[in-house]
């Protein structure tokens, strides 16, 4: 049995929602949902659910909300689940309440377009006196929240912190497994977000199931070959954080980025994702031009940041990934 | 150009059609597609359709039909595409007919129950003057005889034999891969079929894409114990023969091995598969076992098989794979 902690997360999507409903369901430890909306989250107390991120699922009553970054202060691990672009402006805003000793945790999928860093060393940067984790893996939010089992990885460099994360987030049916490889498990959630893209694409191409997941076959090599240029491990792309996800993704309609590859697989406009939480078309560019940096080859991902940034057509794109030599075999 | 070659298919079910159809689309070689049905083989000449394997795709006029073994005789290249258990009678049947240096190709995806052996094992115990390949890996029939986008797998122990067959079955839109690792990717096209029921009977009971996909993530880690105890690598279980006939079978409802889990998982029959061809509930027990035997930790290709087997009800099988630690991360 570990202690009771004070756990907050920040971001009242459907993602930090839902976390905060499981933890707050085990009734362990003392859990707030910190939004910027007061009025939502006042409204959140009262109603018992957030129709807008998890509709039809009952909010605990164990659960507690507020718009006050003061519930920061006394917060032993707080969860940053905002959108991956806006996590840097998120520790900027929300550091000052921190207490020194809280544990800061990533649990977005994607990388930072302006500086072109993973999240945690964004949050190491704007945080340096914090201990950062990342969470990741293949959870959606309404399965997480409905108490389906669900398995995920959390990571931060010191084995003991990852293990306070793991046993306090984890419940009866969400569960999180410890690691120390905070770059393999942060990769594997940014680079399938942009592999789910390219398989929406081949789909909404009508390219047909075996080409997709041919094509997932690759994105999983490729994504490999990344995270070990950049200090992670091979096995962890294999495990939940990796495969796990990048399979959940590339093949649940549920998946955002899975439906914004189908509609430019259609034919659609490569624009039309901002405004839209589509984290793979914010980070295929930067994932592309990381490759690049270090002499790594990544055709999946070259193509979809390609795609996005209107240099490449999708037909011709399908074309040269499809007649290229498969490496993996 | 490779020399052009004449090529048997045996078996006229949608598999071996397909492969059938797609190289006799090319026009480089000459192609038979040998069935037992002598009038199933002349109505296919007629109709310029199979009906039953592949309704609604033409068949080339290249293509050639028989049901006389005699066409053997002069052929380079035979596959073996009746299912895995129906293998070694094929061998037996038609391995007189053979020419002396005909090479010998299995496309099932399974493991021999009688014998205990791969089938590229049984073929070579019932016709040991031929080189045996395999071929493998993620095509559905359709997507092959449509002219889609496929990529699979072909292993011999040979590299050159392994480079022929590539070479030559190979088109624009069926591309085969050469490898020389005959276990690795023989084992991926068995096993998947075993991890597909285990993902279906998730998805029937209702418990969501999430532990789907962290069933699956485990699927593969256990596929790789088993396959690196056997002589394969581990790399051929991450690539197209693997992985990536892992994440067709389970995530598209075209899988026959699929939708017998999901019927699992709603409370069907466990015996309800016999007669039907789903691959992964005969190999389930003999996986099982030749994991056991070299002391190989498997439990979801164990649960499988011990619900087939009528050991353990569905229910207990889940609350036991959700509950047990994962240990790919």
């Amino acid at each position: 049995m570990t202690e009771r902690e004070k756990v907050v997360v920040i971001g009242s999507g459907a993602f930090g929602t839902a976390i905060a409903v499981v933890v707050a369901l085990e009734n362990r430890h003392d859990v707030t949902l910190l939004g910027r909306d007061a009025a939502l989250m006042a409204d959140l107390r009262v109603d018992g659910v957030h129709d807008a991120a998890l509709p039809g699922i009952s909010l605990p009553d164990a659960l507690n909300y507020s718009a006050e970054p003061d519930v920061l202060r006394d917060a032993g691990i707080v969860l940053f689940a905002m959108p991956s672009q806006a996590q840097a402006d998120a520790a900027r805003n929300y550091g000052p309440y921190l207490a020194n000793d809280a544990v800061v945790v990533t649990c977005a999928k994607g990388i930072d377009r302006s500086s072109g860093q993973l999240l945690t060393d964004v949050l190491e940067r704007e945080l340096p006196h914090h201990p950062v984790g990342v969470l990741s893996g293949p959870g959606f939010a309404a399965d997480i929240a409905k108490g389906l089992p669900t398995a995920m990885a959390v990571a931060a460099t010191d084995a003991g912190v990852a293990e306070r994360l793991a046993q306090t987030i984890s419940g009866r049916t969400f569960r999180l497994y410890a690691s120390t490889d905070r770059t393999g498990v942060q990769l594997g959630g940014a680079l399938k977000n942009v592999l789910a893209i390219a398989g929406g694409i081949v789909e909404g191409a009508g390219l047909g199931d075996s080409a997709k997941a041919a094509l997932i076959s690759r994105g999983l090599a490729e994504m490999s070959r990344l995270v070990v240029a950049m200090g992670g491990q091979a096995d962890t792309v294999r495990g939940l954080s990796g495969l796990g996800d990048l399979v959940l993704t590339a093949t649940s309609h549920q998946s955002r980025n899975l439906r914004f590859g189908i509609s430019l697989g259609q034919g659609g406009d490569p624009g039309s994702f901002y405004g839209g939480l589509v984290e793979g078309a914010y980070s295929a560019s930067v994932a592309s031009r990381l490759a690049a940096e270090r002499g790594i080859e990544m055709p999946v991902t070259d193509s979809v940041a390609a795609i996005i940034d209107g240099k490449l057509d999708v037909k011709t794109a399908i074309q040269q990934l499809m007649t290229r030599p498969i490496t993996t075999e």
